[in-house]
C-alpha cells in the first residue's frame, strides 16, 4: 500500500501516523519529495483501512498495491475453481445454464416451466420465492410456500435449484436448495453474508447495482472467511446514466473478474437489460467474453400470465438462445 | 400512468395487456397514433409494476404520473412533519444536529465525546456499535457492548442517541435507542424495513449509494406502510464517476425531497466527502439549501486514536462548524 | 409527447402553455385528473424542446413518445443501411474490421502496420494524426504530416483509411480520407458536425463518454440533416463509477442502436477497456451481440516503441483476434 | 508517480519499461515485493502519459502523486487569483453575479433584462448568441446578430458581458465580449482551448457533464499553457443516474477546486438542476460552500415568451435570490 503525505503536515501528526501504521504490523518505507512524502507499506496490509487513511487531512492519496481479498484472489490460487452444485457443476470448463421464472406462482406453473427449460437445455432451475421489490405494494413472492413448490419441481425434474434468500432467519427453509442466491440489493448485507459463510452451500452472489468488482470480491471474501468457499459470482448490470436499458450490462466484468479471481463468473442478461428481446444478444456476448454460465428468466404462458412476460423468454425463445450460446461456446473453444 | 404501445403489436398481445391492466382495478384510456398507441391508466396505479410493463416486447415506454409512494407523499400530506425523538425534535422548523464518533471504542471515549459535542451545540449523540465494513478484515464495531456504552453516555448527558441497526434480530437491543439508523447499504434491505415498521421508533434512513430519491421514498414507504410514520431522510452522498471526493454530495436532494415529501431531510457531510476539511463547507451548503438537520462525525483525541481522525472533526472544529451553521440558518430564515 | 401539469398551476400559466404548444403546430389533447392534468401533444413534436418544458414550474413531467431523430430512425427507414467506404463496406451484413496504430509516428511505422493488419484480416487502416489529449503536455499527434503518411500507407496497401478530425478548419486536408472519425470528446461539437454534413464522406461518430444512445443518434441527425447520410455509429465505452477498466463497455448499446436506427454500429474494444489483454474477449462479445464491425488498435513493435504497447495488440494478437471474431460471426449467422 | 508492475513480467519487457521511463527525463526508484514491484518515478512527471502506462500488460496500477497541471495548481501558486473582467472582478474576495437570459431574442428583450438584472444586483450580463443544442431542430441562437445586441446592452448598462463561443473561427466577433464562455460540451474541444490561450480575454470554462475536477483543471491548463492565465472555473452539475434533477449539482467541487487550484470558482445553479424553483436553494448552497460567484438565468416576461420560462427566474425572483445570497455571504464572512 502506498500513502502520499503532504509535506505541510505537522511533525506530531506525521509521527503519529507512522506509529499507528507500525502498530498494524506493517513496515513503512519513507521517501521524501519536494511537496510530498511517499510511504510504502510492506507486509500484510489487508487489515489496513484505506478509507480511514484517505480521510486524514495530511494524506492526499492512498493506493492499494495488493488487493485486500485473499481467499478469492487468483494471485494466491492460480487454478480455476469449479463449484459442485448437486448433480451439476459451474466453473473451470463447466458451463451452467440456470433458467426459470422470475416468481414462483403455482405448482402447475413451476413444474411446467421446469420441464420446459430442462427439455430446452437448462442445467439448473431458478424461481423466486422471496422477492425483493422496490415498492411495498408490489407482489413480495410466495415465500415459504413458494420454496416448497420449487423443491417439488426439483424432485419432478432432477434439476438442481437456485433461489434467493433475503434474511438469515429464513436459512432453515433452504435446506433442500442447491444454490442460494444473494441478490444485488443484499450484496453488502454483511450480517447475511457471514451467516451464509457458516453453511457449506454454494452461494451465488450478484453484483450490487453500483458496486465495483473489488467490492463484489470483498463480499465473496465475507462468506469465504467464515469457511464456505463455494462462491459463484454474477454480473447482472450496473446503474449508469443511460436509460435506454434498465441497467448497463458490464460485459468486461467477466474477463476482469477471471483475472482477479479464481471463482466462476456467470451473467444474468435478463436483469441486465430488462427487455426480453435483448436477452439473446447479451447472452451470446457473455458467452463470447468467457462467462462460466448464464441465468435466464423463462416463463411458460405469456398469453395467460402477463406478469411473466416482462423480461422473460418463452420456452421456445429460451431453447433457441441456449442453442445459439452452445454454438458460440463451440466457436471460441480454447480461445478467450 | 402512461404506457406507450408499438403499433406492430399483435392484436392478441394488445388485448391481453388491456385485460391485465383492467384486472388491476384501473381504467384505461386508449389514444391511437400513426406509429404508437398511448394508454392512459386512471385510478390507483401504485400497485402496478412498471418494470413488468417496461419489459414487455410490445411496450416502448412507461411513465408514472403519480408517484407510487403514498404515506411519504407531500401531495397527500401538504404540512411538514416534525419527528419527536425523546427530548429533541427534527423537522418543520426544528433543526437537529447529530454528532459523535464513527465507532464507539470505550466508555471513556464515548462519554468524553458526548460531553464535548453537547457543550459544542449538538442536539443528539451518534456512535456506531454495529459497523458495516466493505472488508471482513476491518473492525466490525463493539456491537452489543458498544450499545451499552452509548446508552451510558445518554444517561450521563441527557442527549438522545442515534445508532445503526444491521439486522432485525438485534432489535431487542435497541429498546433505549432514540433514533434507529438504517445505513446506506441496507436502504433496500426490505425484510429489515418491514420489521422496523412494526416499532414506533424514529427511523433515520440513509440514501443508498446509487439510489434515486424516489427509491429512498419507497424505502420510507416500506416502514410507513407497516404503521410507523416516524421517518427522517438523510442525504449522504451518491456514487458517481468523480473520485476527488469519496462520494458526490447531492445537495439538490434536500429541496427536491422537501418538494416530494413532508418528511424531514437531514444531511451527512462527513460521509458525503470522506475528508474532514470539507465537512464545514458542505455542512453550510446543506443548511443553506434548507436541510432540517446535520449528522457530523466528531472524535475526541486525534493524537491518540488515529482511527477517529479520518473524516471526523475535533470538538473544537465541530463547535466552530455548528456556530457557522447557526449563522447561516439565521441568514436564510424564512428564505429557502 | 406527453406533458404532465400540476393542478395547482394558475389558469393564466396553463393557458399560456397551451397557446405556446399550439403555436408550435402541434395539437393538444387535455385529460384532467385529481392532482394532475395530462397533455397529449399530437403531430410533429421533433421541434419541441423538452428541456424547456421540463423546467417550467407548472410541469412535473415530460415524456417523448416519438424520438426526435428522423433521418436516423429505424421507424421511418426499416431497412438496414450499408455504408460504402471506397472499396469496403460496413453494415447490412458487411462486417468491417478497422485496425491500426493509436498514433502515426513515422512512414516506416504506419506502412509496416498497414501491411501487417491487411495480412491479418483488416478491411480498413486506422491511424491518429490529430490526437485529442487530456493534457496539453501529452503528444498531440503528427497532424498534417501524419495525414500524409497515412495516405501513403493507403496507396501502398489499398486499404481505405479512417482518421479523426478535431476542427472543421482541417477539412481540406481530409480529401483522400475514406472515413472521417468524430471522437468521443467532439460528439457534441455541433459546429463540426454541421460542417461534416456538407460533405459526402462516410462519418464515423463515436459515442461521447457520458452520452446516451439518443444523444448519439441526435449527433448523427446533425450530420444527416445537412444532407450527408453516410454515418457509422461506434460504441467505445462509457464513464461509470467502476475503475477496474478505463471505461465500461456498453455491449447492449449494439442491439439497442440496431433497434432504434438503421445505421451500422461498430465497437471499439481497445478504448472501451484500455487494456490489451481484454481486447479479444470484448471484440468477441461485440461480434456476438451483432456489431457490424470493430475498431482495434494494433502496433508494430512493442520492444521499440513503448507508446504503442498500451491498449494495442501486436499484429500476431490481432490476427488471432480477427480469426476468433470470424468464428463467432460464423456461429451466430442469421442468429442475433 | 507510482507504477506497480506484476512480477510475472518478462525481463525484456521490464527493462524496456525502465528504459522508456528514463528516456522521459525521470528517475526511477525500484522496490520489489513478493508479487509486485513498485516503481517510484521522481522528477517532472507531468509529461508522462498515465493511460499509456495503465494499458501495458505488465502494469497493474498507476498513481499520480503530483497532479499534471502546473499553471492552475495551488501548490505552485498558493495565493488566490482574482480575474479582472472590464469593470468587474471575480475571485480572491470578489463575488461576481452573472445574470441574463438563456438566449438573446431581440434588442428589446436583452436590454430590458440587462437593466432589470443590473437593478437587482447583477455584476455581469450573460446572454446566449451561439447555442449548443442536442437537436439540430432546436433553436440555434441568433449567432452574430445576437452578439451585436448583447454588445448594445453592454453599452446601455455598463455591465461587462459573458457569452459562449462554439468555434475558434468566431473569435473575431468576440472582440467586445468581456468574458468568453466555453460550454460544458466543449470543455475538451482542445483546438478551441488552444486558440483561446492565444488571446488575453478572461475565459470561463464550464465543467463537462462527465468530467472530473482534474480534467477541468487540465482544460484550464490548455489555455494557460498558451499564455492566457485569466481563467474562471464553473461547476454546473454532472451527469449521474439520478433523474429527479437534470444534472447533479456537485457542490463539493467548490471547496475541492479551491484546494487544488488558485483560480476562482463559480457555480451555475440554473443548468445544474434545470428547474427554476430549485435555483435559489442551490445558489445559497454554492455561496455557503465558498463559491466566488454565480451564473443565473433570468428572463423578462414569462407571460409572453414561454421559452424563457424554463429554468430561468423572473427579475423579481432573481432580486430576492441575489439578496439572500448576500445575506449568506455576510453570515459566512471569514468562515469557509
Amino acid at each position: 500500500m502506498i500513502v502520499v503525505v503532504n509535506n505541510n503536515a505537522a511533525k506530531e501528526q506525521f509521527d503519529n501516523l507512522i506509529n499507528w501504521i507500525e502498530s498494524q504490523n506493517v513496515r513503512v518505507h519513507i521517501s521524501s519529495g519536494e511537496y510530498q512524502t511517499v510511504l510504502g507499506l510492506i507486509g500484510d496490509t489487508s487489515r489496513i483501512d484505506t478509507e480511514l487513511l484517505e480521510g486524514l487531512d495530511i494524506v492526499s492519496q492512498v493506493t492499494r498495491v495488493t488487493e485486500p481479498f485473499k481467499n478469492a484472489n487468483r494471485k494466491f490460487h492460480p487454478e480455476n475453481t469449479c463449484i459442485d452444485c448437486g448433480n451439476a457443476k459451474i466453473g473451470d470448463g463447466h458451463f451452467g445454464i440456470i433458467a426459470g421464472p422470475c416468481s414462483i406462482e403455482s405448482e402447475e406453473q413451476i413444474i411446467e416451466v421446469a420441464k420446459a427449460v430442462k427439455e430446452a437445455g437448462a442445467d439448473f432451475l431458478r424461481g423466486g420465492a422471496f422477492k425483493p421489490r422496490t415498492s411495498p405494494y408490489d407482489f413480495q413472492g410466495m415465500r415459504a410456500d413458494g420454496l416448497k413448490l420449487l423443491i417439488e419441481a426439483k424432485k419432478e425434474t432432477g434439476l438442481p435449484i437456485v433461489t434467493e434468500i433475503m434474511s438469515a432467519e429464513h436459512l432453515p427453509l433452504f435446506e433442500d436448495v442447491d444454490v442460494i442466491q444473494v441478490g444485488a440489493r443484499n450484496m453488502q448485507n454483511f450480517e447475511l453474508l457471514k451467516e451464509l459463510g457458516k453453511t457449506k452451500k454454494p452461494i451465488l452472489i450478484k453484483r450490487g447495482l453500483a458496486n465495483t468488482l473489488k467490492e463484489l470480491l470483498m463480499s465473496a471474501e465475507y462468506v469465504m472467511s467464515e469457511g464456505n468457499e463455494n462462491i459463484i459470482l454474477c454480473e447482472r448490470g450496473i446503474r449508469t446514466y443511460e436509460t435506454a436499458t434498465r441497467n448497463t450490462f458490464d460485459v468486461s466484468a467477466i474477463p476482469m473478474l477471471h483475472e482477479l479471481s479464481h471463482l466462476p463468473v456467470i451473467a444474468d442478461p435478463s436483469h441486465a437489460c430488462g427487455i426480453a428481446r435483448l436477452v439473446k444478444p447479451l447472452a451470446l456476448s457473455a458467452a463470447a467474453a468467457g462467462a462460466d454460465g448464464l441465468m435466464i428468466e423463462v416463463h411458460n404462458n405469456p398469453q395467460k400470465a402477463l406478469c411473466d412476460g416482462a423480461q422473460s423468454l418463452t420456452p421456445a425463445q429460451f431453447k433457441e438462445t441456449a442453442q445459439a450460446v452452445k454454438n458460440v461456446l463451440q466457436a471460441i473453444k480454447g480461445d478467450v
